[in-house]
């Protein structure tokens, strides 16, 4: 089983961009973290992360092809980039949404996630450990 | 580490209720599913259903000297329970929101969760999976 | 053929309670008007009252095995109550949704009802005999 | 007792129209039905159909004098025609409003309808039934 | 190919009203127009002009069974006449919605049609060549 | 001067309607305190009272070659009917509206007026004076 | 019949201030045109006008014991000064409100006013003409 | 006179529940201060507390006849429940909403009170002595 | 403890304005009423009233320096007015809102107090008496 | 003549993707189809895809000095992309929109398109006929 | 060039009202600052404070003969009064807004500015600098 | 003092875009402008343009550790980019926003900006005097 992680914007600045939200870890002890926890799954995993709407919606495309499952964390396209979430739609891969942070418990603005709905699930709130579950989901759900 | 899953209203009919949506499993499996991956974490675990909203409350606010964790599916009271949601503020232990289903994809008035905004986090959309991913970030919480 | 008419929240005190909207029956002339119509229809009837929304979602399912048709007046919980919406889309007896007053020409609050969407159809505004023609219903949907 | 049935627009179209939704019947083989359920009930009746907002006016307003009541079913104007509102709210005879298909269930513009507000009451949801159901619900009406 | 031209309310007057907006054709000549290019098409046409809601319904219905595909510029009634959206719907001809100016470019309340959600498709901002267009595009339709 | 006077929906039932809100002169007795208020000012009227939405656009629109001058109680047509504003504007008359009751002191859905979006100024809240209020306006206007 | 004439807000510079919207006669050349139509009526009138929402309703308190009757132009106060609305209601002298433009017809902050639902009508539209004919129609009102 | 304090939902767990907000004074010290209070009030008092709806509509009604009036504490429910709205409603006793937090000033969601719309009065942000406030509000009224 | 009193826009005309809604007794029967409870709390207070918000405001600054405590009734102003919020913000005194009538149960514009969010607390529907409750709970506050 | 076609987000995958709503033939099939339409009306097109919302401003800059003419499918963007809507209005570039789909027969959030708004006029609901009539548009535009 | 700047309601209390926002320095400091910058401007500059609505119209007024430019602060009045707005746009001078915070960053209520859109431009966030940059912007106007 | 102005998307075609809006200066006139003000400022300034979200959040991370402060012109992006809006508060940089027009006083949607909530201040409304100010508001920013 192969997978992909998608970092969406402002990810790269983890563990410097408000740790009192988003936790001190970097974007690469995280995404060390990520792929401990695929080997433990038996799944490799490969961990990309962008800035830019096109350049998800790229590396989503890409991995169609490529991979068995996908995680996103789409940052705060999750709330209005309804592009990503089509093509979240497009590709036959399951998709599951994470959040560092429980995000309906911030502004309003955060509380509704268009991409979700695209997805086959979600996970928010519990930093790192969000991406470990999600794996874990996507792996479960291969098993079926 | 003892923990409480709470399974809200009309989950006492899963299997038999809309099954294209919540799925085949009945309550009862899905609680075994549930005590077996706590054993694996090495938790115990209690189950309960309620349909009322007092009732409910009224478990959140047992838990709280008893349990070092509450994983809670408020069904349909997720979207317009303040009550509950004050309950779950108003008490210390960490408690994980579950939906079987991923409710972003649903009808507009499932995209808003009013309950988990006083939750640390939520999982929904992996079926009785969902279950068994908001045990694994309870223990996670645990060990820090 | 078997029915069950529950009576929502406020409805135990019919006769005393804001005569000018209500009438003046009280619940158990009501009730007698009721089984009289279904004896004349050829069917049973029991009635039960409840206040609480769990009590009334606990009848809903109990009703599911025992009873060929459901007469409900949720009060005000159907303006809310997505709980009872979701009890009501759970079994698979025909429910019909009652309202002694025109809830159309009342209140805005009063305008919609989330759980009449999850019900074969509504009957309102005729006072007792809006629970007439819900049963007439019932006994001619059988028919079928 | 004398009573008018008003068909709304499209519903000429009976039988042939979304039959998934109205059902099969034709708008003749409807008028029938409910010529014969009045006749049970000791009344006559008449039955017109009308696409135009102005016709159907007109005919509210000619029933005041001739009939004893009304039968409407004001077919997607219920949902923003204020002129049949005012028209039903302008002649002393009791209105009752009619659908086939339960609105409450449907696209949300099919949720409120402001020519109920108008009426003493409503049925919907029971195909042909729910205009046999009016009928008798006049009549209970007159006898008071 | 036989196709049907529904203009709505105020289009008799085109020409003299509200020329910077409407263009400076007259009805007369822009049915000149349409004709023209249906017999390019190889396709009879006939075009009728309503200011009436009713009377638009009954042309909607008349063409069903003589008519192969129709082309409607609703005019207003384009934002809230769920009635002649339901006309449409009723009916298995296809039906293309045409608006001479770029409604998405106008006034607020002129931004969503209600009617082009039951049409096949729309076309707008093209003056008298919207028609045209439209009728290529049920053209093109037939054939296949 | 020539002058139109439209009355809409439901005004036909002058007097009998709502009285305490309408009042108790009849459509007859208006039109003559109309008649008599033109001829005051040196002008003739005539007076056309209609309940469909097309019938009232045929009527403005005949009035823009004949007639120096239009006053309109568009009725509840006021709050929804774009057909009719658009109708308003396309004709180069000056156009008045009235209401006899002060629509800004009822309900919500009567508070805000569309097609006096499109005339030139508005009367509301004197009863049949509003008519003759504004047929001064219209010769006042006419005097400039 | 004595009178009072409240200028609201920004009225002192009528002629100077937009006067595309407005017009180019001064405030003293609409007080002259004001005092000449009451003289007319046999009434006496006296006019100001403040910028001030404490003493607009000063003056409405004021003329409860020594006017007949009130016109009031309350400027943009009329979108949402429910101060000065309470003060209309508070008072036993009929009040009239007036506006130089159609507000029906200009930004839509400018479409519902507050304080009119306190009148017994309002007139706008007409230029220093909207407070002759209110005076008119509080003439009339008192001839009764 | 003998009144009757419903605590609503979470109260229980005063004192140990969000501290900065609600104080630190446990049910049982507030249930004696209000005692205390009522006792120089010259009157009885007995308080309940109950998390379920149904359980506080079924107190309201018990009160009818025993108590001469009520105080409550709706906790979250004030902002949803129109159940308890109508059981309000339903009773001839007066009843006085209070809150210990001042609503006003918190969470969007907690500025309307739909309960205390049925009530007479409320008082609210004055920690325990709301209720004290509220005692005497019910003592005046007795009085007159 | 000296206080200060603030009665709002229109108080003025207690007794006289709508007294089915404020009572029959004048703003100066209130003000002994207020005195007199003042001085069994051992307090002193001065009432002053103003219709203008700008006055209110400069009421509000005054007192900051000279009173140990302040009771507004800001009537309609309590609506809208951010910037008398504001005022109540930025003094270090202890603020209580009074209304004499039952907001909550009013007009829909008058169920959310944009003031009451910068006040410790409020008390609405008790006539006269909430002003003394306001006095009582300003005294009580002070003691702690 | 020189035309340039814009494919907005997701549409390399045409003919892969969800193709109940999109079709089966591929972006190159369309491109052909394009082309050989472009080159039937005697005009050169060039067809580009970007998934990015500043490629596609590029895009539209780009073609300012070098096209006569931009055909644009903005995708999930028409919806949100007010700097796409810039883009459209800073160039003198004739612009049509168009949608495979029925966009106003969709989810509700494709129901307004902002980009729209920018260009001359839109075709939807066509399949690849869309792009045929809208290079129709653009090419009669140019006759004139 | 002779400038007014005008400080809106509570401004007065500056330095004392909530620092944490406002800053520490008092109004008299900010003029003594906002004074020598119009100084090194080559300006002259007057700064009035007040608290009502009616005198900041009145001050605006009566700038627009004796001042080359004014900066206004409404506070609060910023966000609802269109009477101030108006009057900003009934002069011919250039007004500039400034705010000492930045009012996008606060509650939900200060993100729109009314009485901006009346402005040429706005400063906001930069405390007393706030002013100065507006001085300089009026002055940069002038040279033009 | 090293200082960052990004320019958003469509402001490359300054000075052709729009005039009538934006001026007639081109982005390098307004670079130049910009350079030469931060010279007299004692300032290095570099200048970056990008129509895409992505390269503008890149663009704002960079600078985080070279520059002392950003200058930044959203464009349309202010209005919908909570991901920008990250950016600008995951930097410890202060960030100013610019707009050349005063976007209080043009298109609804335009009246809101979700960026300039992230940022310390914002300027807009003096064309590029704008610019000048922000970098001014930093320099003064930085003397502290």
């Amino acid at each position: 089983m192969h997978l992909l992680v998608i970092h969406g914007p402002n990810l790269n600045l983890l563990g410097e961009r408000e740790p009192e939200i988003y936790g001190r870890a970097t974007l690469a002890e995280l995404n060390e973290r990520i792929t401990d926890a695929a080997r433990e799954l038996g799944a490799t995993v490969e961990c990309v992360q962008h800035n830019g709407e096109g350049e998800i919606i790229d590396a989503i495309h890409a991995a169609r092809v490529r991979c068995d499952g996908i995680v996103i964390n789409p940052g705060a396209y999750s709330h209005y980039s309804y592009a990503i979430a089509d093509a979240i739609s497009s590709v036959n891969v399951p998709v599951v949404e994470v959040h560092l942070s429980n995000i309906a418990a911030r502004e309003a603005h955060r509380r509704v996630s268009v991409t979700a709905a695209s997805c086959v699930g979600s996970v928010s709130g519990f930093g790192p450990e969000s991406y470990v579950l999600a794996l874990r989901a996507l792996a479960k759900k291969a098993e079926k």
